[in-house]
């Protein structure tokens, strides 16, 4: 299936979706953010085809969120490092990783947890809120045109 | 590309993925949450093919985040509405929504913005605390074993 493009679509969540919104791109990130740097901890991380993981490093890579980096101690290989663009997902990750949590996992079948490093203790639920500080759920909210305001 | 199924995985984040994880599934998800609830309103606001939003819809209602419910008025249509665990998925959308805004827009090239109801006033960004109350970063994280407790 051609999929059509909608980086130029007015939703930050459909642009959103056509920069990382295929299952690898976010796998590769999430194993970024527990220490993987280089093509080969990638492949044998997550399996997927080499031309394939090739391709979602250069798109992630084009789009600013990894970039390239010599590897240390003279290496051939280069290594890819997540950009501050690229750590800045960590949100989209610990939403998608809460949610699976909570409906998708059977009680003490979770054997993985997020934890704050500081405090070795599980991090609390994402939390969204208004501007005067009252927590928002999914009905309290709404999009508006910015030209209605 | 045939994908390997990653339900069985020991990450909340690749079993999230596997339900949701595709381009499209979000999408619906988001339209749900816009309001649309007939398959001809999906239809019409993504235009993806009618077999490929059925089947979309058929993989989201068996997961239990649509549920199919008859329309009202007596139609002989039948509705796809949010269940609970549908709903849960906002702090995803927001979370994929906020990064986009932050990296995907050009100053003023924004159209659409999230509200809150009550105020109107656009919602703060999502926060991830400790335990203890501390806001947590990308670098406060790490993954561990339950096992290792």
């Amino acid at each position: 299936m051609k999929r059509k493009s909608l980086d130029t679509e007015k939703c930050p969540i459909a642009r959103t979706l056509d920069v990382i919104g295929d299952w690898w791109s976010l796998l590769i990130v999430r194993d970024a953010f527990l220490g993987k740097r280089r093509f080969s901890e990638f492949h044998k991380s997550l399996g997927l085809a080499k031309n394939i993981l090739c391709m979602r490093l250069q798109k992630l890579a084009l789009h600013g969120i990894f970039e390239a980096v010599p590897a240390p101690c003279g290496s051939a290989y280069q290594e890819y490092a997540l950009t501050e663009k690229g750590r800045r997902l960590y949100l989209v990750l610990v939403a998608l990783r809460q949610w699976g949590e909570t409906f998708l996992f059977k009680e003490g079948d979770l054997d993985l947890l997020l934890v704050d490093r500081e405090s070795g203790q599980p991090v609390k639920p994402l939390e969204l809120r208004s501007q005067d500080g009252r927590l928002l759920g999914p009905a309290d909210l709404r999009t508006i045109n910015t030209s209605d305001r």
